[in-house]
């Protein structure tokens, strides 16, 4: 049986994502399909702008089979640690037999060769001396990090190492590699590059684009498959915006007078924060404001996530020690994943569940310290949606899983 | 020299506000008035429409010398502890002559006689079986109170003592009495059973009816003098309501198992919050689910306060042991005001001050306990108008004074 793993955040699921759906089934023959879904609050340090039961329950629609929700410590955190954790689910669900990523371009084998070439050099002196180097002449991080690969490793492509999208890809194949797993990675250029696809090029854009138009008002609808329009055009479906989280975090920010303890953080852009806090105004406003050369939009809008979701450096030292075994929290399943949840009861090396309180039955002390986290997440989206469309939802102790 | 005192919430100041100042100056002769003003929350425990620093300045455009802030624990407070705590303050300024407080009906003497009275009852056993036997008939607490006090000193008339309007007025009165103080009290019956006003009725309506009008939109031009005229329709100028604090209150909420501990609150109290607040939609609609026969509005409007601004029994008994000797925040002052500050520096008997920097000079610690409670209670209402307005504030340290 061939199962094929995802990991994704589908915010929201557009046409982009169905077509490796799609693929997944009619060109690599998967007769499932899992997905590892971030929660409510993402990688890039923002709120979903639709929750994660609702962007489950699109996956499913759209062709998904299994939907497991990623760790709300994982799906914040930087490329390495959202590989790794998302990674060791699919692993640990002891059914998937190959991974499907998106990436820029590139095959399967360069995905491989970066891999091993990157794992070889880090943590190695020479690796960080010549970063340093490359930094000390000017270049960002991440550049700096690229050319030093290249210079050590000269058979590695600048241009393919230095994709955006390519690198969240060649952590995944490194975190394949982590777990010794025996899935086998799959590489998907984004369509433009590709046929195959039943869908004409102007039918794609991207998923930041696509929150943009919403948050404008613009029409999306040629975007999105219809599982996606039918949750955007219900008008009892609530849509969230980052600056929809602006007074909650406004208040963490008063409460402490120092965030170094915070992920992602340190004492540099701790006391960057306490100094311009008195001029907070948004999320938005806050995050360009605290921006500079030396520090990246996502990793600030990371840091202010984890202030607001209270997620400090002992949830990544944790997440370590116990080597990204965390949990498999059922978000949604088709009739064919049915029959793999029966199948996966007998291999996960995880505890798999769906509500609440079976987590608290399952879940070692450890996990239940990761899980308190989404738990926290989810309160927080659901008391912004609460205030935003003056109604009532259920908890994630009162919800009805459908 | 004839100092008047006046314990005031100016929610916001209206034309009855005006008229009891013109009161003081013409018919009393007033040389000078010194208002205690409750701050951004308010004694029905609800946010003032308008922030304190607003209303202290409307104050003395409108005839008031010297504006000084009440602490938020008192502010917060039931009527016993919001009448010592304000009291305290003018009889501790050490220039007071006089108190002046609006009432429903009666003369200087029936508030004298109804204070003496209810300090010989309460606290005696009898007292508090008659109130017990009143309430087993299905009386409300203040109801029974009230039948009590008749009862017992048949003197005194059930219909001036259970007018809310009389009752803030005799708490004050027995203040005056507990701390021993020369400040004579003057009733002024509220306008309508009143001559000597140059407005006409039609100018007259309550601050709650304003407020109402306010949050419609409606034009409440007429019923208020030109000093808040000037702040209501400054477009820049920030106005809330109870429900903006919304959000908040719904994270207080959750984040918190017991409620037992704030102050007002009881377990009873505390397990109804609880079992209610997966239905909280807005900061109105909670207090209007916890409502019943036994649990009266302001007392639960002011136990949400006390929860939004972490106000426990603590602070009350802080209150108690310092026998209300808090402190003067001066919020605005007149010329006329100027040459009273530099009175005052010898007869005070608290710490004077003008800034959260020189209270943390003048403060004992229990002092800068209470105060700490103020710099949160500007702190959230700043958060909220920057939220609602998208604009930062200043916030009390950086706050310029005018």
């Amino acid at each position: 049986m061939k199962v094929i793993g995802i990991v994704a955040e589908y915010n929201p699921l557009h046409n982009g994502h169905v077509y490796q759906i799609e693929y997944a089934k009619n060109e690599l023959n998967a007769d499932a399909i899992v997905v590892v879904l971030a929660g409510d609050f993402l990688q890039r340090g923002l709120p979903a702008v639709m929750e994660r039961t609702l962007r489950a329950k699109a996956a499913v629609d759209a062709g998904a089979d299994v939907v497991f929700e990623m760790p709300t410590v994982v799906a914040t955190s930087s490329a390495n640690d959202y590989a790794l954790g998302s990674i060791a689910l699919l692993h640990h669900c002891g059914v998937v037999t190959d991974l499907l990523f998106g990436c820029e371009n590139g095959s399967d084998d360069d995905f491989l060769r970066a891999a091993k070439a990157i794992e070889e050099l880090e943590g190695t002196e020479t690796f960080s001396d010549t970063i340093n180097l490359f930094k000390s002449q000017g270049y960002s991080f991440a550049e700096a990090r690229a050319k030093s690969i290249c210079k050590m490793k000269p058979e590695l492509s600048e241009a393919f190492l230095s994709s955006p999208n390519n690198t969240l890809g060649i952590e995944y194949v490194r975190a394949l590699l982590h777990f010794k797993s025996d899935i086998k990675p799959n590489a998907l250029p984004r369509v433009g590059a590709q046929h195959g696809s039943s869908r004409t090029l102007d039918q794609y854009a991207s998923a930041s684009l696509i929150r943009d138009m919403l948050s404008k008002g613009d029409d999306v609808a040629a975007f999105v498959p219809e599982a996606t329009k039918h949750l955007l055009y219900d008008v009892t479906s609530p849509m969230l915006f980052p600056d929809d989280f602006s007074l909650l975090l406004h208040q963490r920010l008063i409460e402490e007078d120092s965030f170094k303890r915070y992920l992602d953080c340190n004492n540099d852009i701790s006391n960057k924060i306490r100094k311009y806090r008195d001029a907070f105004v948004s999320y938005d406003k806050f995050a360009q404001l605290l921006k500079s050369k030396d520090l990246e939009l996502s990793r600030i809008q990371r840091i202010l996530t984890h202030i607001l979701l209270q997620i400090s450096d002992n949830h990544r030292n944790l997440l370590h020690r116990m080597d990204y075994e965390t949990y498999l929290h059922l978000l949604a399943f088709s009739n064919q994943g049915k029959v793999l949840l029966k199948e996966m009861k007998k291999t996960a090396y995880l505890p798999l569940f769906q509500s609440p309180k079976e987590a608290m039955e399952k879940l070692s002390q450890v996990q239940q310290k990761m899980f308190q986290v989404d738990l926290r997440a989810a309160d927080i989206y659901r008391m912004v949606t609460t205030n935003k469309y003056h109604q009532a939802l259920p908890t994630e102790y009162t919800r009805k899983f459908q």
